[in-house]
């Protein structure tokens, strides 16, 4: 498997994703968030670049829900933030949620053209590695946070190919090895690694240690996001 | 001192550097070549981005000599290629020499609004880290190959920001961590890791071990070029 990475959803530009299969990841927390939120049985995620994109569209379905946040936080008139513990069971079952996020959203609207698409944090990472295992043509998309490369994302595409390099020969990029090495030399510590980062420092000023600990954690959801160029479901 | 680095000339896009400390990396072979000729006694290094540039360059001044590299090799009409054994004391003693090579070069001329822009590869870490002490702000720039990020550019990124924190402390952006990190855990293996690069793989198909073996050595030379948005001198 040939695997390449791009570190930030702002260098996609109109990068051509036509017979490749795509991961993206955005650990806090969106791709976190759409993990979540299926499990706990909502029907699909519906991401839109725009806040206005998302009250146009509850404007012609009321039945929706609004989830994500602009500075870490809650909406205007949404019903839902971005952390992963908003989306339990009693609230998203069932339900269709159109989303916007700072990058995670971009990321995803930035590779439509891909063959397949899969939703990847470090809470799925063994089964996303597991589905991805029939596939020549590997590209990791990490979002980022604002305009900055993120230390957990980057981690996280790490992770990803040091878990694919367990069962199959990879031929990576440059990128790609830097980072399956920096995940193999921190993960024995890698919640602590990880806590220099920029964006992590961020939600710990804000107090959300919790959804820090949780997005941070290694293989504890099975669940495989797909997304099909419109939705997100299982 | 904060730290920041930019991960391939292809990124600077507009970006403005107005207080800042700018250090250009393009370990294979450009920022080599222009330590070495400066070493070797050139005047001064002229960068270009187009063969044009250059051959105009010499239709004003017949005395100016011409190198860099497309594809890796010689360019017709041009009388240094890029290989730093070819900037010898005999040939560019006292000589202005106009280069173009496809990154290094455009690397440059993307940080002309820094304060101050050193030139740096693994040869001088050292020296470089040294002359960086006095600056408050400084972003690394690596030029990366064509249009990919470069193995050997980043962890010599890494390894400038690992001199730095012997004498200094560091404010380090996400992509900083990473680096400095994956070179502390690489160090001692370091051109063994770095052979596993494309460009290093492209250059030693072409058998250019020596050079690549030379380019990748640490702290071998003292000298610190400085490039002051139209040539780079001692």
């Amino acid at each position: 498997m040939n695997v390449d990475v791009v570190l930030h959803a702002g260098l996609l530009g109109s990068m051509d994703f036509k017979g490749k299969v795509v991961v993206v990841i955005d650990v806090l927390r969106a791709t976190n968030v759409i993990i979540e939120g299926l499990t706990n049985g909502a029907k699909e995620f519906i991401p839109v670049e725009t806040v206005k994109e998302a009250l146009d569209y509850r404007a012609k379905d009321s039945k929706v829900l609004l989830g994500g946040e602009r500075d870490g936080v809650l909406i205007g008139g949404f019903d839902l933030d971005n952390s992963p513990f908003s989306y339990t069971k009693d609230k998203v079952a069932g339900k269709t949620i159109v989303m916007t996020t700072t990058n995670g959203t971009q990321a995803l609207r930035g590779v439509v053209s891909a063959d397949k698409v899969f939703i990847a944090s470090f809470r799925n990472i063994a089964s996303v590695a597991q589905a991805l295992l029939k596939y020549p043509e590997l590209v990791i998309v990490c979002s980022g946070s604002e305009k900055r490369i993120s230390l957990e994302d980057s981690l996280c595409a790490g992770a990803l190919i040091y878990q694919l390099e367990l069962y199959t020969s990879l031929f990576c990029s440059d990128i790609a090895i830097m980072l399956k090495s920096l995940y193999r030399s921190n993960a024995a510590n890698l919640q602590n690694y990880l806590s220099a980062g920029e964006h992590y420092q961020f939600l710990a000023e804000m107090g959300l240690f919790e959804d820090l600990s949780f997005c941070l954690s290694l293989n504890k959801n099975t669940t495989v996001p797909v997304f099909d160029g419109t939705a997100v479901s299982k």
